[in-house]
């Protein structure tokens, strides 16, 4: 049950052609990755590798550079760049030129403060940089074949290991900013050096054990461990052992790569224990600290959690980063169990909080999206922690692998758009080829094209939570869901041929949608969604004033594909109320505001902010009627 | 029309047996007066007066003992206590001995740090709490006739007038922390010394002028004046003169004492600009900026101002001190011009946002006063910083002064309460004696006995902004109201004689209270008022959660006495909805929670947290039906 079960097929594989994430990918590939590159030089990110640079950087600036060399690799799979691939290999040059003897590398404690080297795990981000550069380097050999970044970054693995351990002489170490767990049950598959994978679980089960080590070696500094700035080791997860981790707590993205990792060991070592962990933090994520759009975190003063249902609107965190660490959790555990409550969670992040990070042109960037705003808050083009532009550009280069997984003779479609894929059913090639408007229209026909004809297997079809009505058919002819639905997905166990046309049909009207009524900032308000995409209102679309205005009840909503707006999306239209300022104008408290009519014209709130930084709200009060 | 028309009829002519403040009063006295003398001994508050004491404590210490001996000498004006003018005689001689030859004292100024005197007027509070020992002095030469405090305090008065001014020789400083300015023009209208009243027009005048004083004595400590912690000036009131200042800004309570010193100088000084200024600053408080109990300051972030229309309920600052400011400032614009618009908002603060930051007991008190919150916030017997305590202490001690007004044939009742009290008009003695149950009933009978039979002169009744609908009788003839009122002042001019009794009538139903439509904190929701009395639901009347009620619009609602009920208080009670969680174990999106009846009963805001620190809320979403 544990042991992982699926395995996702590689975006290498995966071709889309859809209207939502096609034309996303090539202004990443074009404009993106560019135009980070381009900070990255501007900030001295890549000459840091220089080994006669002494810059005063940050701490954690190997990491921006790690993941905009791992979104590029991703890139250069599907899209070979001579001029990219020079670049990466010129810095990797670079890396294995400031590389320690001993395998240490890291250009800020090399470069600028090397006696400071694994002083501090709490809050130094050694370990980090180290993860997200074995990540790169996975990228890069996976994309081009060459194994020097790899090598460079196993000696890396190998001095690590030697540091840190249970053994004797050892120092029994973690990172406060976890990352390189998940990064080293990569480095072992890409090498099959168990060795990593042993070490990936040592940071693991080490992690908030008594004697505390951020407490140890805060003292061998010199420094009063009840000094940390953030007061509690939940912010770094590690106030206990990470299998008594009771809620969701502290720094959300460190939260999501742990939890990543947490699954990634359940899997590979058919843990249960660390299922279970996982299991009560998603339950307590999914269900009471996650906002609407799949973004978490709620509050800046932690960047993260809060409390059990407090999901302020306007002050929301929701790092976008953060939204990407729940796409990589969820999906981890959709390989160990096919289960649409992880999916969900994981379309919900992609189409909205995680999208919303990055502007229709590709060339600008929220760290946080909160959910609503008075305006003035816009996207900017890099940040002095630059860490969500390049974890949003290896998401979308890579988020081909978020739609079909395998497993034996199972194949599973986990999300829909249009395109074709390639995977291993049964020893053989199967091929699927999707035709649908998806997320625009809930209609999708799949062609199947098995191994060879007369092809057994099984295919599942997730039925996603927001669906309240789906009807499918194989070849023409119905399909009772009640009977195939399990867990979300509809299973289609049946003798395939060459050509066979499954049809799901998702009806997809626009949701009212409400929040737990213990969500006290959401109680009397209303969201919009249909299908996966949740909605807001910009103020740029309405003439009265979006804060005012109320949504009756009983209000007719129409959606409308305006292929003009926003690079083409469906608007969601309808009347509504607004509350009018007569006779307030010389003061603040008296009779209930008049309710005018007014019309509404909702965008998805993924795109919101493209055109100007004005007022958005996604919660809109209701008027009952 | 600026020169100061009216004085306020001091407290010790006028005597409260009401059932709201009387017995708070009394308390006050009796209780809270011991208390907080308590707390200062055993926070050194008293000792630090010692000249061998070299504790380190506060830089503002001297100012909570200041508001003490206040409070108490304002306790000793009706109520003498030999015990306790002993301990502040004791005092006092500790201040003389420890006073400088050149008149400076401060004690910790003198004993801790007397390197740093008059080095830091941005940061370091020596004026300001200069100004509240003047204000102790002045008050305990008024309630006991000795001279010793007061010229104490004059010396220290002539040395600072020796060292500030535009003179050549003298700093041009003046205090981050407002105060002494209006409490130099208490020390004026106690000495009769110009000087004094000069000094203060020169701090008034002064503030915020180019070169900026508080940016040359910053380089003068070697600091760059840029690493303010509040970043701007506006913090403190100082970023522009101060006729100049457009809208309320920076720290509330510092902009309280400024802007009291204001009207005080615009009275004194016939000065129409100070007048024009605090007009405009009393329009955007007062119709954009103030909380509907009075409590002023939204954020904590500068214990102040954020912008117009942001009322931010469950993190609302409204600091005690603030709303005292706010009673301060609105009372002195009162006696400049008798209008109703400075009498509600002084009427709104004292009966919700300043005696809420009290206990009922008179033992702990409030420092921000939140408008909700999920439970767990409480009184505290003390804070690290006292200002609150003591502050709320003088207050009570002479809120009679706030109820009569008088100026030449004219004599003015803004505030009712069962009572007595003796002001002159036209030369003589006029007594006037209300039988009323405000704030708890709207009928009050004012029983005339002017100086002598046929006196002429006009008495003014105030007409509460609140009330839609008052009649009024002289000796059982009713009278036109819609024709004697002006400005919300009912102006009754005729020949009165003795026994002449007016009966007011102001109709006090449940009131449903909007905000402005701009107020996004508040759109959907409803706060209820009765007569002056803001009310709130807290957690311990309800079964159901109060964040989790809403009101429908057409409930009914109903008021009762209840004299057991928080020292006896009106509550509303009534029909409303709540939102069921049934259905919402496992999710936290989902359909439109079903709304079960419910009872509400809402007490007096100024009475919460008097059973235990629950959840509370004053705004409540509405239900339109």
């Amino acid at each position: 049950m544990v042991k992982r079960n699926y395995a996702a097929v590689p975006f290498t594989d995966v071709k889309l052609s859809d209207r939502f994430w096609a034309p996303r990918m090539d202004v990443n590939r074009i404009i993106t990755l560019e135009h980070e590159y381009g900070e990255c030089k501007k900030t001295g990110q890549v000459d840091a590798w220089d080994s006669a640079s002494k810059l005063n950087r940050h701490i954690f600036y190997d990491s921006d550079l790690a993941k905009w060399i791992e979104a590029a690799a991703y890139s250069l799979a599907t899209h070979p760049n001579p001029e990219v691939e020079k670049r990466i290999d010129d810095i990797v040059d670079m890396m294995q030129k400031l590389q320690m003897p001993d395998g240490y590398l890291n250009s800020y404690f090399i470069n600028v403060a090397p006696e400071k080297r694994w002083k501090n795990l709490r809050d130094e981000h050694e370990l980090y940089c180290a993860g997200h550069l074995m990540e790169a380097a996975v990228a890069y050999h996976q994309s081009t074949g060459k194994r020097k970044f790899l090598d460079v970054m196993c000696r890396y693995a190998d001095h690590i290991d030697a540091t840190f351990g249970v053994e004797p002489g050892k120092k029994r170490g973690y990172c406060g900013h976890e990352e390189i767990e998940l990064a080293l049950v990569k480095l072992y598959h890409e090498t099959k050096n168990e060795k990593y994978l042993k070490l990936a679980r040592y940071f693991v089960d080490e992690r908030g054990k008594e004697p505390h080590y951020f407490n140890i070696e805060a003292q061998e500094r010199g420094e009063d461990p009840k000094n940390f700035h953030f007061r509690t080791y939940d912010y770094c997860q590690a106030q206990v052992p990470v299998r008594e981790l009771a809620r969701v707590a502290g720094h959300a993205v460190r939260a999501m790569y742990i939890y990543a990792a947490m699954a990634d060991l359940a899997g590979e070592t058919d843990d249960q224990s660390l299922l279970d962990a996982c299991d009560r933090l998603w339950e307590n994520l999914s269900e009471k600290n996650m906002y609407i759009t799949g973004g978490i975190g709620q509050t800046a003063s932690n960047e993260g959690f809060t409390f059990d249902y407090d999901l302020p609107n306007e002050t929301a965190y929701a790092e976008t980063c953060a939204s990407i660490g729940l796409v990589f959790w969820s999906h981890r555990l959709l390989q160990l169990d096919c289960d649409g409550k992880y999916a969900d969670v994981m379309e919900r992040a992609l189409y909205n909080g995680v999208v919303s990070g990055v502007s229709l042109d590709g060339k600008t960037f929220f760290y946080g999206n909160p959910l609503e705003t008075r305006g003035g808050y816009g996207r900017s083009e890099w940040f002095g922690c630059a860490c969500c532009p390049p974890n949003v550009a290896r998401l979308i280069a890579s988020v081909g692998q978020y739609v079909y997984s395998v497993g034996g003779s199972e194949a599973m479609v986990h999300l829909y758009g249009q395109g074709e894929a390639q995977m291993k059913v049964n020893g053989g090639t199967l091929t699927l080829k999707q035709k649908t408007e998806y997320p625009w229209d809930g209609r999708v026909q799949i062609t199947v094209e098995p191994p060879k004809d007369a092809s057994e297997f099984t295919l599942k079809l997730r039925i996603p939570g927001w669906c309240r009505k789906a009807t499918l058919k194989v070849n023409g002819s119905t399909l009772d869901l009640d009977g195939i639905v399990r867990k979300g997905y509809a299973a289609i166990g049946r003798t395939w041929n060459s050509g066979d046309v499954v049809e799901l049909n998702l009806t997809m009207p626009v949701e009212r949608v409400y929040a737990h009524p213990a969500v006290r900032q959401n109680f009397g308000y209303v969201a919009l969604q249909r299908g996966p995409i949740v909605y807001c209102l910009e103020q740029t679309d309405h003439s009265e004033d979006i804060w005012r205005i109320a949504m009756p009840e009983d209000g007719e909503l129409t959606a409308r594909y305006a292929k003009d707006v926003l690079g083409g999306v469906t608007l969601i239209e309808g009347d509504a109320l607004a509350a009018s300022t007569e006779g307030w104008e010389r003061k603040l408290y008296g009779d209930s505001p008049k309710m005018t009519p007014c019309k509404i014209k909702a965008v998805p709130y993924c795109t919101w902010a493209n055109r100007g930084a004005g007022a958005m709200k996604v919660w809109l009060r209701e008027e009952s009627v």
